[in-house]
């Protein structure tokens, strides 16, 4: 295994070596790393339900009813009544006829995309489009077209272009590490009028967008138009696993075919309880929707007065754009030395020459939270004349 | 989407079409479908640990310690000081450098595989390896070359008549539907002459065979031979979650460059606690292994007195051969409503022609459970001439 060594080495040598920082309290807006409190400022848990009591007594509960396990694939013995509650929930959530839960969102990609698309197939995919949607379509065998990120000219061009049978249009709803959001109403459009299936994944949007935060189909009122939509519950749902929802005829087929539904062991009854609690929460309170989206716009106009250079969005995600590897490494280490946590994101997760830091908000940081963390921003940020000043 | 809806119709007309069933108590000898008794006999609960008070204790205590949901992808914010606990325990207990943990066994292998393997490999495949092996094989983009099921000789032939560079021989440890174990003191002997990577997939013999139940490279003695040893710890160890344990640079590399590592949330805090206790477990209680095993040579020879077509195992997982696939659910409906469920597995599971009933035990089995499952397996393959009498 020689490749490996020169492989690993020449990482180190490029700056992109990752190194594991490790958590020692639950995800909340401070967090302990080696006893060390920090503000977490680029968590996924962006509605603070991970550490909420409501959820942490469904999984007891689930728990001290169902054990620990699932002890089967979901074809087997690994489906429980709470995964029929939850697919059911789910299909309620999105207005959809049936909804399918898979293990994660990776496997959700791969298991839907692979199912659709085959050699004969031509996959239009936004070019920024999360990594387990390429793996997917490269999986499926399609022939893969990526078109520039949210440039629905180019999409158009590259329809044009490419003839298949099954072909379908696949999209992030709100981007992952850039935090925009596609745009699904000329999507749509073109979709119908070349007949071509559409796919959103909404891993960011589900909980945050759209109403009851329902994910960007509903943002943009088009909740009847999109024909797979995909979402994750391990982000603002603070559970685990993805899902799929859409007509009926769909989920019949992904459950008989989807071979990453398929072959893996079910989520565990406890997981799938916190989901459908954590789906219940995000429809009912629409209030810490409103005050998360609040909160990201202002911190945003703080950090672009300070003279960073944001992806300016409207979502919690905020991209601080730093250019070089190295560079976006030592910000996130000065940062973590002056008691801020934000991971550096790089190549491969981000194009060459676009790392950055990727600050994500919570509902739960409060103002002093966050004017903390920005006051430490600004600081580091000069020392490493990230900013002027 | 019309070709969906023709290819359910075609499924429907095979008698393949699956329907989930859904429990409503733990994974335990006797459960509930739809308020009806019935003795479980197809979990991969092998040693009973999935209701484990024990198990059950570290999972609560972590929820109150650390919430439910990870919060982040590994190398962002997903990480916790248990994470590390576990890699290291797995580490241990598999006797390598280091490991890894992905979400699930499916994405260890198509994350192991697609990071070693490129179009220059050939990875040499058994028959009927798990499907996940299959797509990460056919994700990476190296040639896929299977060989006859557990044939030394057609993996000789193979490895003379196909040349690449990476390459790689991979196989399950434990077949997870013949329940056979594969030739690994062969394998290693064969790979080491032609200097080819091997990687076993353990996920049906971890907790089960060898020392401590450390698996398939143990029971032979073969500790330091494998490479790649992959395993799960959704099934013997009652949680969720695959694994790589190997040398330091291969985990090195893996944790840099397996997509599916990267680009998944992290399990649950709760979940990796589970794995530990669980592994402690195993490594403690070489007594339940024992009777497990005992009980299984019992329960094969009683279905073979009886006239059944088994695989015969020295495994918890006893095929009894039916052939046709409405057949095969046949019998499990037959059984199912005599209060004995054991799943029927169909193609596209297992080949055409070979559709079965996979019998697996748990530890926890009684002697009176397995005697009524046994009378009622006779009455019910009496009733439908899959024996005689």
């Amino acid at each position: 295994m020689n490749h490996i060594i020169e492989k690993i080495k020449k990482t180190k040598e490029k700056g992109l070596y990752r190194e594991l920082r490790y958590i020692e309290t639950a995800q909340t807006p401070r967090v302990k790393i080696k006893e060390k409190d920090l503000i977490l400022l680029g968590s996924n848990n962006y509605l603070g339900l991970c550490d909420d009591s409501r959820l942490k007594k469904v999984a007891i509960d689930a728990i001290n009813k169902y054990g620990v396990g699932s002890g089967g694939s979901r074809l087997t013995t690994g489906s429980y009544d709470i995964h029929k509650e939850l697919e059911e929930k789910i299909a309620s959530f999105k207005g959809t006829e049936d909804s399918l839960v898979f293990n994660t969102g990776y496997m959700a990609n791969i298991g839907i995309i692979t199912s659709l698309c085959d050699r004969n197939s031509v996959i239009f995919c936004d070019r920024l489009n999360h990594a387990s949607i390429i793996d997917g379509c490269r999986l499926s065998g399609a022939k893969l077209i990526r078109y520039k990120h949210c440039d629905i000219n180019d999409l158009l061009d590259k329809i044009n272009k490419y003839k298949g049978s099954n072909n379908l249009i696949v999209t992030d709803g709100v981007f992952s590490m850039d935090g925009d959001i596609a745009p699904l109403p000329d999507i749509v459009k073109i979709a119908k009028r070349h007949t071509i299936m559409t796919m959103v994944d909404d891993a960011h949007a589900t909980g945050i967008l759209g109403k009851k935060g329902s994910g960007t189909s509903s943002y943009f009122g088009l909740e009847n138009e999109i024909d797979i939509m995909m979402g994750t519950l391990s982000k603002a749902a603070a559970s685990e696993g993805g899902f799929v929802a859409g007509k009926k005829d769909l989920i019949d087929y992904l459950r008989n075919y989807a071979r990453s539904f398929i072959y893996s062991t079910a989520l565990s009854p406890s997981t799938i309880a916190v989901s459908i609690k954590a789906l219940e929460i995000i429809e009912k309170d629409d209030e810490r929707r409103v005050k998360l989206l609040k909160m990201s716009d202002w911190f945003q106009k703080e950090l672009e007065i300070a003279g960073f250079n944001l992806i300016r969005t409207k979502t919690p995600i905020i991209p601080i754009m730093v250019g070089e590897a190295d560079k976006a490494v030592e910000f996130s280490k000065g940062l973590l030395e002056a008691g801020v946590y934000i991971p550096a994101i790089r190549p491969p997760s981000v194009p060459e020459g676009t790392s950055r830091l990727r600050i994500s908000l919570m509902a739960t940081h409060s103002q002093q939270d966050l004017e903390e963390a920005l006051m430490k921003i600004k600081l580091i940020g000069k020392q490493l004349k990230i900013i002027g000043g």
